[in-house]
């Protein structure tokens, strides 16, 4: 095992973590799932050397993709979620008592069994509304019967199985398979990274195009390239800067009050994009 | 010279950098700064094994630190730079057409040397407005005679030289030191690095105590510990939030068209805590 996990977004730079015991390997039909021990992050999920979570800094991430659309629905009963095998996304949209059903569809049935045994504070997949299911996350969208309210793309960087997440028939597919409220977000990969900006931009021109709003919003993830994350919201109806939702997000202090991350002030404030940021998605 | 520069924040966790070439290597009296060609941020300066500052991403530093800062305040014409040798934050300083001088005290003329040599893009030193003088900064704040209206905490990690400016008495000193629309703003370190805590705290809780309006804000800066970085901001009249700031910004749109973070989102953005930062600095 080595001593240290590199993870480098250009030539020699980017993030260093220093290792314990690796933990759990092993190549899937589709990826290598790598768990190890951290001397700073607790437990560490690798999927082919890229970082997915560490027990640390999950919660940022899982908060920011969650939430954000949780409370710009106003009413969100039936979500699905594309990819999010470790559970951490599944565990936030449950925390909202309107939740009806959650449908997680992740190909790789080897994230899921990594994450129940190495991330026990992650995952609440004895939850009864929880629904996992193998499957093809794009396959999947194009055939919904019963339309969803919040969908959320948690899948991970745009090579291998979730190259196709990132692509504008999929967001047509999305939109389809939302009712009228409809409200999506999608991870969408590092500004400071300039190969992920075509990623950033085909997802971006797609919600543009096919949703009443659509805004970029960015939060801090230590652990991934350069620490600074975006993700995309689509809204067929809400603002998700109306007044409504801070009344909304306001409301959920139950929920809120015991998050580590998101609040309303960060709901809002996640949305101001520096103008190096807004110049990437600009058409 | 070694392939990669490594600052840990935590046993063998922290950032990496691809290094080409040495560029500049001197042991001042105070300290050892170093210069380095990257294979991504352009060139990079150290201190004594901490990142001060690349070409890449010190916009957002600089930016940052100054135009909250400069935007509160209805008025600034005197402004004072603790630190801030490389001269980034004069350069910010300078963009405003209030201001008639600026006075630069760092300790150490090494920083200013290396970065005339090997940023040129940062520093703004022959502007006729600009008086860079070598002296203890704590010293030099306890005699100011002709008060100043914008003070500007840039100084680096709080070991070394920089340990004074997280101490409460030199707040009293800044505080006495500017006039009655007085607005302060320093560096306060990373709210993911446990070891920081106590110097967050004890620069946040003196401005608290002092000032009318004391809040922190957050930026993200890559090469800075684990990516998100704090700064105070201590007012003696104006609400930095306040909706007459956010006009003076929008007002501004002559200087801020041109940057590449700050905006009047990104300043209002910035001021929103996540629950956990919120949580460090509570009293």
């Amino acid at each position: 095992m080595p001593l240290q996990y590199n993870e480098y977004y250009n030539e020699q730079t980017g993030l260093t973590v220093g290792l314990k015991k690796l933990l759990f390997s092993k190549q899937s039909e589709y990826q290598l799932v790598e768990v190890y021990e951290t001397d700073t992050w607790g437990n560490l999920m690798t999927i082919d050397g890229m970082v997915m979570l560490s027990e640390w800094d999950e919660f940022v991430y899982h908060e920011m993709i969650s939430h954000v659309a949780m409370f710009t629905h106003p009413n969100p009963k039936r979500v699905l979620i594309i990819g999010g095998g470790d559970g951490g996304t599944a565990r936030e949209v449950l925390k909202h008592p309107t939740v009806e059903s959650v449908d997680m569809v992740e190909i790789d049935k080897t994230v899921v069994d990594a994450s129940k045994l190495h991330f026990p504070g992650v995952g609440d997949f004895e939850n009864p509304k929880l629904n996992v299911l193998y499957e093809d996350g794009i396959a999947f969208v194009k055939n919904v019967k019963d339309p969803y309210d919040v969908i959320i793309i948690d899948g991970s960087d745009p090579v291998g199985p979730a190259e196709g997440l990132f692509e504008k028939d999929f967001y047509q597919f999305c939109f389809d398979a939302m009712n009228e409220n409809g409200v999506l977000t999608a991870q969408t990969e590092s500004p400071w990274v300039e190969s992920y900006y075509p990623s950033m931009r085909k997802v971006f021109h797609a919600i543009d195009d096919l949703f009443l709003f659509s805004k970029m919003y960015l939060n801090f993830i230590p652990l991934y390239p350069a620490g600074m994350w975006s993700m995309a919201c689509a809204s067929k109806m809400a603002d998700p800067l109306s007044d409504e939702v801070g009344e909304r997000i306001a409301g959920g202090s139950e929920i809120v009050s015991a998050l580590k991350y998101y609040n309303g002030d960060v709901h809002r404030g996640a949305f101001a994009l520096p103008n190096f940021v807004a110049d990437i998605i600009k058409r």
